[in-house]
């Protein structure tokens, strides 16, 4: 398969190019790479499909969301962390139909705090949620036989900074959350939130 | 206690409030009535607070989401769902927080979209993921002992306009939804979602 990876220049990204790039051609796109693009700016997307053309999957990694003690989250920030890494997201979707070859998927990402809380994670949680519920409701309509799903990992264990934060979480490598995304692309399912945890 | 329901000119509100009216005080707001709010404009909430004053409980029945085929919903429209549906009662909350004596609580209203899709519902999930993932996260970093939890319901026998949309759905009646409000606001738990259906 030929797949589009977004976001390819971070942890997650990075994670599920590995895991897809062993059997298949993959595409890595990021805010500064060869292929650019930022999601939280939908304008780049067009040209990004321009200059790749068709292919198999879209694979998306990326989202940027506030993290503040639930009493300083401003609507502001609620509203930066949903067009950064939902909008951004659902914008891929829609402007990627096109550019999906029939019968192919799209994986967004998601994450843990979807579907369990920390401190400082209610802007989080609140994306994470927003776009299981997207999944699940996008994959119904989508033409020519096209996927969808979701992956919702834990923390990783390379992303040291973060463990803090999550006090006894379980925390996964690498290699097992590129697996999610090769499930997703590979398997059968759509509308489909992967937890890896 | 007394109660302040939002959005109280609805067919959800009204259940909610003659729920909880049979044994508390209930101060009934909503875009047209004598106590006036508007969740799609946070500005008119700290009014309304002004004019209410302290409360047991807030619960709020409101939110706007457009409904189209997936290939039509604008960006725009997704923003506009949630701004309307999300970011209002996400305002509630924030503003609220000095309204509400200790030890009292919030119920949002999210709804059935968020675990199952109907064509044209794709905004609809994305909101409701977002309320029910917030709740959750929102929980566990309120003060004061406030609770806050949503209720998440099916497709009412009485909206009978909608029915065609929910395909088989279940229906439920004013009076049993009513009860998830009083079950959110006389219960013990928090952070949780009151699955209607």
């Amino acid at each position: 398969m030929r797949i589009l990876v977004i976001g390819a220049g971070g942890l997650v990204g990075k994670a599920a190019a590995a895991a897809l790039g062993m059997r298949h051609e993959v595409i890595e796109a990021s805010r500064s790479g060869a292929v650019a693009v930022d999601l939280a700016d939908p304008e780049t997307i067009p040209p990004m499909f321009e200059s790749v053309g068709a292919v198999d999957a879209i694979v998306s990694c990326t989202g940027t969301v506030p993290f503040k003690p639930l009493a300083e989250l401003s609507l502001g920030d609620f509203r930066s962390g949903f067009e950064d890494k939902v909008l951004g997201q659902v914008a891929l979707v829609q402007l990627g139909v096109d550019y999906v070859r029939d019968g192919g998927s799209f994986t967004l990402t998601s994450g843990i705090l979807a579907r369990e809380p920390i401190l400082t994670g209610a802007a989080a949680s609140l994306t994470n949620g927003a776009l299981e519920s997207f999944v699940m409701a996008a994959a119904a309509e989508l033409p020519r036989g096209l996927r969808i799903n979701a992956v919702s990992p834990t923390v990783l264990e390379d992303a040291t900074g973060y463990h803090d934060y999550f006090p006894g979480f379980s925390r996964v490598s690498s290699e097992s959350l590129g697996q999610a995304y090769v499930k997703s692309v590979e398997g059968v399912q759509t509308g489909q939130t992967y937890a890896v945890d």
